[in-house]
């Protein structure tokens, strides 16, 4: 079967339906395109899963705000094309704006308090758009599950809160982070940085790592972390912090050391990109 | 076949799913329980249309606001089983609100400026309640299509909206208001009105009809029409206005006289009862 570049709603959805139809399963991918490493590794996750792999591939324009990089955010569909038909993947949905988005458009998806917090906070209608086009897309897709990257710890925990409060009948799978060598975290966004951000942008990285040995060492002084945190950060990179934040890991409300695992999460400027990683503290 | 009472989200799943494996069609009719001929014509509606039906019945707590009738809302299960059996109904899905919203629900959807005007003046979380619930039982039920009443005028234009907006693969059916013998249209409110109140609330049709009237006779002074209807309510009955308002049909935005249709819709208190019902001006 030779992969299918898919554009409109009407034809993604006779897609699925004939897959269906056949009794194969479909596991779903949704990027915004410019695919790296770690897109490709959630690929690879969904064609474990499913006889069938759809990506679709949209830069949405309602989770970036009005002073945000929408317009010059990288776009390369040949390539992303040309990636996705290596990895095996069945269909490519590749809708413009208006066939996902008509003048008429008023609903939104919310999740309260979830998306007010960490990158919520400079970003306060980001998720909301996130989680509006991830239902839209679930609805035109119609997948057995979708497959979404621990890198963006915040989206996952909330897209999860989504599929499950609205009941959507749509497995939500969380895969691992995927990295360079040197520890940053592989994004998009990656290729804004001068050689010597990209050298420094590392400290990230081993910033989360310096926390998890200090919480597995009996550190379980938040606020202390946070602060060697901040210092290592400021020490080693001309990276301006727009937050680093301890938070439970599933409610992503207060954490609670020793009891329930913990998610720590950061995001530094290096202008112009800003870049987000994070790591998991199990109780320990 | 006998009909089925489904409470939990996972039976009904699979009843949806062993219909549809069959090739039928499934129709769907979400309400609030306490039946009435209202409801019962959009049984029939959907019945004409699909091969199978599903009623819900479920007092959903998140569209009640703090002050409202959540509590005291009419209830009798097993006199809207009888009916919904005496219609040929195929199943009914009954849950609890643990089935429904557990205590870590966090997600809404919204459906922005539509919901904040006409009723949801006086009733500000109201409509993303409605969205919301119904979101998750299309997410539920997976009914081919879905039967509103017109007499909850506001609603099916945000439904239809709301399904559009986030592709429902639903279409969504709105039936017209059935009325008592003397023209008050038929809601489970009614009840609650003294003979006197019950007598009185006739008005609400009739100024309805004097209104559509005035426009058909040429008077496109839509103020000069909310004057009078408003005038007859308060010389023919002690309701209390909340509101008189004309609106674009389907945009709820300003009306256009002679362009497009126009909803006339009104509220109006008689104590402890609010009622509602409106009437479209075919652009004439």
């Amino acid at each position: 079967m030779t992969m299918k570049v898919i554009k409109t709603i009407p034809e993604m959805r006779a897609w699925t339906q004939a897959v269906k139809a056949r009794g194969e399963t479909v596991g779903f991918v949704p990027t915004m395109g410019f695919l790296h490493e770690g897109h490709l590794s959630l690929i690879r996750q969904a064609k474990k899963r499913a006889q069938r792999v759809v990506v679709s591939i949209y830069v949405n324009p309602t989770q970036f705000g009005p002073n945000e990089d929408f317009e010059k955010y990288p776009r390369d569909f040949e390539r992303d094309e040309q990636l996705c038909k290596a990895e095996g993947v069945d269909a490519v949905f590749y809708p413009d704006d208006n066939e996902m988005y008509s003048s008429l458009h008023k609903t939104y998806v919310i999740t309260e308090d979830l998306s007010q917090v960490l990158c919520g906070r400079s970003r306060p209608t980001h998720f909301r758009g996130v989680t509006t086009v991830v239902a839209k897309l679930f609805n035109i897709v119609q997948p057995d599950f979708a497959v979404f990257g621990q890198k963006d710890a915040q989206q996952a925990i909330i897209i999860k809160r989504m599929a499950e409060d609205l009941n959507f009948p749509v497995e939500i799978v969380v895969a691992p982070i995927i990295r360079e060598k040197d520890g940053l975290a592989m994004s998009s966004r990656n290729k804004y940085l001068s050689p010597r951000q990209r050298k420094e942008a590392t400290v990230l990285y081993r910033s989360l790592k310096m926390a998890e040995q200090e919480y597995s060492n009996g550190n379980h002084d938040i606020e202390d972390i946070k602060k060697k945190m901040r210092q290592l950060i400021e020490a080693e990179s001309s990276g301006k912090i727009d937050y680093i934040e301890a938070v439970d890991a599933e409610t992503l409300g207060p954490p609670r050391p020793g009891e329930r695992p913990i998610l720590i999460a950061l995001a530094v400027y290096f202008e112009p990109a800003r870049l987000i990683d994070n790591i998991i503290l199990q109780k320990g």
